[in-house]
């Protein structure tokens, strides 16, 4: 199944919009009747539907608004090698500010106080049901899904401040989405590409996941509880680069769907 | 003005509880009837009140939920030099996870992982009006008030990790409160002081801040959008110290509050 979250294309910029599961042709949204029930289809619910649409009629926003995001840094071999770091012998987890977060075919912004911003291709876990000090062998009932993140990273003050916050915090630096996939069998060998204005940039696989999926959600939901919606993004593979004005970048990964932006 | 948050003493985990104004006399809670419109009092708006308690027949929640709580490191000169650092030349930045919020009498609890957990006593900016590349001179009006935060850290980790997040989100370490108080006339000339068990551990006035309240609004919201209840925790002066199972931990800063915690 996939869910994303919707408006109408008209509607106000204060309209919270709603969730809705998009048809196998990808053509028409159903409406889900109550705002919270989507988490429920973890317990084996099926959500009501109260109105379907036309996805052309729709504005598509981002599938969740995270209470956080834990990223993890340096989680591909390959991209610990490029960065010169050495390979954590934890996982290293930072934040970044729900504020940050956008849709699929929405504008990266760069900052004037930066000369560098740098795309990464994630995949990112979406928790659906709240995770305090999860086993490993149970986390899949802790996940409704998957999704595309891009962590967008000033990477020039990523080296000035030393702590990531600011580098990765600015608006519009974590695009999301675009829907969430609730069916992903293995989410431990997905194929995941990052194209810089169709220019294949990033490719590789979850396979290459220092620390996989289960072991993250175990360790970070020792540290913090994580509630649904919450995001974990987990990591770019080599191949990062710049972004700039007028550039699109996409983000695809197996099964688990294409998300576009443009940069401005 | 001082304004809480609390529930009913008997009433459910799941409870969300309201917002109430606390009698001059801190004797009763005066609920407010609309869930937001305590942040409408920055536009000279008078909420409306539909029950009065007694304090003692409530408990004191968080005052705010914050959607992000920015911290700021190595603000006070003494508490640099304590911990051998640098001066930073622009505010050094980092996220707190709101899942680590807890209420006045709360108890911090100590990771089994950590050998070395930290109090830190400092002064909390409470954001009442979304700001986004807010002018020095505005930033009084996107304040709705201030409150104590004590911004528990796992030294050992904080060192290990070099990045803070885990160091600093561990659940229990952003107790926060215990109200906000709405009428600071001077936020930047307040004494502000951590007791350990009654002793007297930090002692400071945010007049030593390195960057004052109107620089960090102005910094932070150049990068990151500011929402109604986000936390601008200011920085903490010298004297910090661990805390161990059993200890009384109170931060007091002049015309805004005490904030008490024990630990476990």
């Amino acid at each position: 199944m996939k869910i994303g979250r919707f408006k109408e294309e008209k509607s106000g910029i204060d309209n919270p919009g709603f969730f809705g599961i998009i048809s196998k042709d990808g053509e028409s949204v159903s409406k889900i009747s109550e705002k919270d029930e989507i988490f429920k289809i973890l317990e084996g619910f099926t959500p009501g539907v109260d109105f379907i649409y036309k996805i052309s009629q729709l504005k598509i926003l981002p599938p969740v608004l995270p209470s956080k995001i834990v990223a993890i840094g340096l989680n591909y071999k390959d991209h610990a090698v490029e960065m010169n770091k050495k390979l954590p012998e934890e996982p290293l987890i930072f934040l970044k500010p729900s504020s940050a977060v956008i849709g699929h075919l929405d504008y990266i912004e760069i900052p004037g106080i930066s000369k560098r911003v740098d795309y990464e291709s994630e995949l990112a876990v979406v928790i659906g049901k709240r995770a305090k000090k999860v086993k490993r062998h149970e986390v899949s009932h802790y996940i409704i899904g998957y999704t595309c993140m891009n962590d967008v990273t000033a990477r020039d003050l990523q080296t000035k401040d030393v702590q990531y916050s600011r580098a990765k915090g600015f608006d519009t630096f974590a695009p999301l989405g675009p829907f969430i996939e609730t069916e992903v069998k293995d989410p431990g060998s997905l194929a995941i590409k990052g194209f810089l204005n169709g220019e294949l940039k990033q490719k590789s696989s979850t396979s290459n996941l220092i620390f996989d999926i289960s072991f993250l959600v175990e360790f970070i939901s020792n540290v913090m509880t994580l509630l649904p919606g919450d995001i974990i993004a987990t990591g770019t593979p080599s191949g990062i680069g710049p972004l700039n004005a007028g550039d699109k970048f996409e983000i695809e990964i197996e099964n688990v769907g294409k998300l576009t932006n443009y940069v401005r």
